[in-house]
């Protein structure tokens, strides 16, 4: 069982009172790394659990991993005090390309071909006749919310999660990194053989990057319900690519950025 | 001058309400290309403005850099409509390494060497009578939250700033990257002349991941104040480096989970 949670000591100050050292409970971050053909291909800074998940919803977005059935074996060991799943492809699937220096606003997008969205460009994502309740859109978040069991303990985790139109939730995924998240729940799906996932839409507990975009585009999910804001960037992703791009839901209310259509109200 | 906000369409929802479509003003999002003898290095996703100084932050981090001198020259151009940083080092100082993939948890800080932070063995870091008081600490997230102007607008960017130990902030930059607006701040110092920074404290508006005191450790600065919790590594780390690490911060109340005894309280 990985561990997800744990302990470190912390002093709490406050004005007026003694200092007060306790435990504390902290999420866990540390590295995976992921290898392919015995070389090691990349590390993610990652919370334990779902390792798998997290390298199979990585490979959609940075290999040509389509279905479960591109990927042969995933295979989970600890090597030299270090976690690490080994990956093999089947023949003919698009390897992961190396990238330069990656350091994103959101982590994990950036390299020479950034926008090179072209290998995303994998057909239509939605079904053609997905619509969902706007009382739907600004229950998602706190749907989600109710089952972050990590960051009730730690306040330091980020969440994922698919739901259909209905505004019923698959599992929900937590991780100290937002588009580990995001990948997590995406290798879920892959791994159930719920990909394209059509007539879903990602949830997510922050803000909306670029990165997190490049993401739904590559689940071909139907759109995105953020708590938060997009950027700029998103929210032109999100058009491009004919995506529902909800956001800053907060009491009751709810922002579309991209894909109004898709909403019945 | 950058432009860090921009406005799209968006159609704001609301149950019983009809729905309204209205401009809204959102945090830009877009790549800064840095080269180095013409060569393309990283490819950043950074909301414009400051590039300068995020490209020198970022060089304080991931290459040998650790004093303005150590760059002959950082110049800014747009090229193939795309913005670009051309970076000459002086003689001697340390390139940036190529990464492999780079995905982590906060961005940035992955590759086959994550964990080596042997290249930021650089001496000890605050200095040796630095002491901050608890109500200094307390009060500085919302010091730096008065200051953080595009999140007033956008709702959309993290911000960073350096303070002394009475509290008073430097420069505060922000980012829909978390690490830039660290990157900025560290940048501003570097070309400022105020690096190493050992009397100062890191604020930051997030979490904190490794990668933030990977960050902090470079820039040698006394510790980190942070508004959110950290992760494990992101403390054990602190510790390591006998950094201040303070985070959730709420209600006159603080939690310290490294250098406690640099805490006047």
């Amino acid at each position: 069982m990985a561990v997800t949670i744990t302990r470190r000591a912390v002093v709490r100050l406050q004005s007026g009172a003694e200092p007060a050292s306790t435990p504390d409970e902290l999420a866990v971050e540390g590295p995976l790394v992921l290898g392919l053909r015995g070389d090691r291909i990349a590390t993610l800074m990652r919370t334990p659990g779902q390792d798998l998940e997290l390298a199979a919803g990585w490979l959609v977005v940075e290999s040509g991993v389509r279905a479960a059935e591109d990927i042969v074996t995933l295979r989970s060991c600890r090597e030299d005090d270090t976690d690490r799943v080994h990956i093999t492809l089947a023949d003919g699937v698009r390897e992961p390309r190396p990238r330069a220096f990656v350091t994103s606003a959101a982590c994990g997008v950036c390299s020479a071909d950034v926008l090179d969205l072209t290998l995303l460009a994998v057909g239509p994502s939605r079904s053609p006749g997905f619509r969902v309740d706007a009382d739907v859109l600004v229950a998602l978040p706190d749907t989600m919310r109710a089952r972050q069991r990590t960051f009730d303990r730690t306040g330091a985790v980020h969440a994922a999660a698919l739901a259909d139109a209905s505004g019923a939730l698959g599992v929900v995924r937590e991780d100290v990194g937002r588009h580990n998240a995001v990948d997590k729940v995406i290798g879920h799906a892959l791994l159930e053989g719920a990909l394209p996932a059509r007539d879903r839409l990602l949830v997510v507990s922050g803000r909306v990057s670029f990165e997190i975009v490049q993401k739904a585009v590559a689940a071909r999910v139907a759109g995105i319900v953020a708590v938060s804001a997009p950027s700029s960037l998103a929210v032109d992703l999100a058009r491009e690519h004919d995506l529902l791009l909800a956001g800053m839901v907060r009491n009751g209310r709810v922002n579309v950025y991209a894909g109004a259509d898709l909403v019945a109200s």
